[in-house]
């Protein structure tokens, strides 16, 4: 693990930051949002409830080393210096947030321009994603869909362990928390039925998935070798990739979802990076048997960042927790889900975003999508509040889904991805 | 059909074009070309061996309905005007274009900027695809993978004739015309081996297709009712959906195809558009069962495009022609694929491309994928010239695609997409 002073417990700001923030000065995740010199989008930091705007602080000479490039375009900066850019501006962010560094805290006339309490400020999505690719690499939850649909058979499919499934998404349906999701009409049929019919879903469903962002690209016909695979991730953000159960149970065969997936996948604001996450390091499972070389990814190449999932009817007054789970029950670390994504040349772009697929533990609480908490619709859950029960997601539903990794005192966390269904 | 006199099969352009050449002024399809002042690129269209630079023609006030926005953005023009913008461009471009209009014709200041030879070009791909998706709408060719991999079922699984399946690509590998394709690297499993390999694919396919790029986009949450469908779209082009066999086999399931695929895909530069095509509307096939009414689509909603495959070894001195197909054996057209597509209010975008899917005809000489045309391995095609044989494509095989629309006396073509496969 490669730890330094930006990872110390004990650093504070000063700038206020709550004991329970997800947002110390330990994190400094980068985020996008609308100011009246820039109503599609800036680029800041979120630190407490503040946000430090990146441009701002550039054109006050307080981010020194960034080039000119910076101000214009952050992408270019992730694109062209990757994480090493990256590295040395929330190096430079911390230090300048440092309780005892005067160089912003004692500028009035910059911090007027810089800091932006965060109630003051529509957050955006941080960038505008330029391919969506989600994977499968869930094992608890793979199994569980092995169990409900091929019952007769091994609950695993014989290529899981040797490669990060996945498929395309739709990248243009992405969007950040607090936007509505509208229920999908889609195209279904009862098991009863000679013919599909046409309407809302009847079986609308989250999965809890973290997603990485890319910085760096890559060049067609070039894979990308698993040791550098990091170099490309910008950072994480929590997805909740939605899903249309009956839609998807009559349209994925042969070619898999599609539809049933591409209504909308919502994703976090804040993209925390690998740096902050550093300290939460751990060893994924061991994977039996060994998989290929260009996918093997020994040492801590997983991360500990605890999960949880509450769902709020329009009848209650505060959400309930239905999840807790761990990303730790990866079976594929995002190194190997993208050294397997570029192992045909497939170029990567700044801004493709690659989901992990549903995050289930082992135990029943700890599912990460109602299909599996109810067992395709066997096992209602009830909501404590109201007595009302749901076995999928209801009109009115919100599903708030957040994320973080327990420090001594502190907590480095993802916010919150959370999601109001309208009909 | 709405045939006007940019369908006059007698018009003819001051500019000389060849009798068998796929761009005579009925056609004007669109490009974009790389030249010293627009090295990322320019919009022209092409008439015989010419590309007729649009930019130089608004700076010269001959394309006087467009607006300000053409010069700067084509893609503007497309998003923000829709199908109707671009007809008054075509119509303008044809009357400019006539034989006795002597506007461009007799400017020889203006004709030097506005007109090049295409030989002295560089033909790019015609737009930045955002988003990729791949049908399945070729109904012999599901029937013929159906028949080789579930030979045991019926051929076409039960949801085919009530939707146009399809899943999303990857739009970051979609190359033109010229560019070459390297032999994807990738995991496969034989029959008789306990554990998969990694390697070059050694059953690397074509798939002849074509595919529509949209102009005008649409809003999410939104679907696009299928009479409205043929708005969204710019035009036609030919796609060549590279597969690597091998790979497929072992990865697809549960989620559907992703890295057998998604190492390129080529696309001819050429943007017919349907206004090109409107004399070779025709019905499509009977829709049995009937579809739920929003894919209904009566009338005229087809085309009538002929199409060809060649293949040409490094030893051999010309093609061998291997597939003649057709459109018309589509079983679901562009309008249905759209309505689909956004059926669930997934929004669309300007330059998505939306590919059809294999074409195979009914004989086994008018199969689109090498997997048919040999039947799994089974029959190889010997390429008559050298002697050799050939069940998938080899390293430094030429494979071309051609495909246009045969008229009294001229043809409405697209060029061609032609890709030499390197190691």
């Amino acid at each position: 693990m490669n730890l330094n002073e930006t990872h110390d417990p004990k650093a504070k700001s000063w700038i206020d930051v709550a004991s329970d923030s997800h947002f110390p000065i330990q994190n400094l995740p980068f985020c996008t949002y609308a100011s009246d010199y820039a109503p599609h989008g800036s680029i800041a930091v979120r630190i407490g409830d503040s946000l430090i705007d990146l441009y701002e602080l550039c054109h006050a000479g307080l981010l020194k080393e960034a080039d000119h490039h910076f101000a214009c375009d952050f992408q270019e900066v992730l694109e062209f210096g990757g994480r090493a850019a990256l590295t040395q501006i929330r190096k430079q962010l911390f230090r300048l947030l440092l309780t005892d560094n005067p160089d912003l805290r004692d500028n009035v006339e910059v911090r007027a321009k810089v800091v932006t309490p965060v109630e003051n400020a529509e957050i955006l999505l941080p960038m505008t994603i330029n391919a969506f690719v989600d994977f499968y690499s869930g094992i608890n939850h793979a199994s569980n869909v092995g169990r409900m649909f091929r019952p007769d058979q091994p609950p695993l499919l014989p290529n899981y362990r040797h490669m990060p499934i996945g498929y395309n998404g739709r990248a243009s349906s992405v969007v950040v928390s607090g936007e509505p999701i509208r229920r999908p009409k889609g195209q279904m049929k009862a098991p009863d039925s000679d013919s599909p019919t046409f309407g809302p879903t009847r079986e609308l469903d989250f999965e809890l998935e973290m997603g990485f962002l890319t910085g760096k690209g890559s060049e067609m016909g070039e894979p990308i070798p698993i040791a550098q695979c990091e170099d490309h991730i910008f950072g994480v953000v929590i997805v909740n990739d939605w899903s249309a159960r009956d839609v998807q149970r009559w349209e994925y065969q042969p070619l898999g979802p599609f539809l049933a997936k591409s209504f909308g996948t919502s994703v976090s604001p804040y993209v925390v990076t690998l740096d902050a996450l550093e300290p939460w390091r751990i060893q994924g499972q061991a994977q039996e048997p060994a998989v290929l070389p260009h996918l093997q990814n020994p040492g801590s190449s997983h991360f500990d960042i605890q999960l949880e999932v509450s769902i709020q009817s329009d009848k209650m007054s505060k959400p309930q927790v239905i999840c807790c789970s761990n990303t730790k029950h990866l079976y594929w670390s995002f190194a190997q889900q993208l050294a397997h994504q570029t192992s045909n040349g497939t170029p990567i772009e700044s801004a493709d975003l690659y989901a992990s697929g549903t995050i289930s533990g082992e135990t029943e609480d700890s599912y990460g999508s109602m299909l599996e908490l109810c067992w395709k619709g066997t096992k209602p859950i009830t909501l404590q509040e109201t007595g009302e029960t749901r076995t999928f997601i209801e009109d009115g539903d919100v599903v708030t889904m957040t994320a973080w990794c327990e420090g001594e005192g502190y907590r480095i966390g993802f916010g919150e991805v959370s999601t109001k269904v309208m009909s």
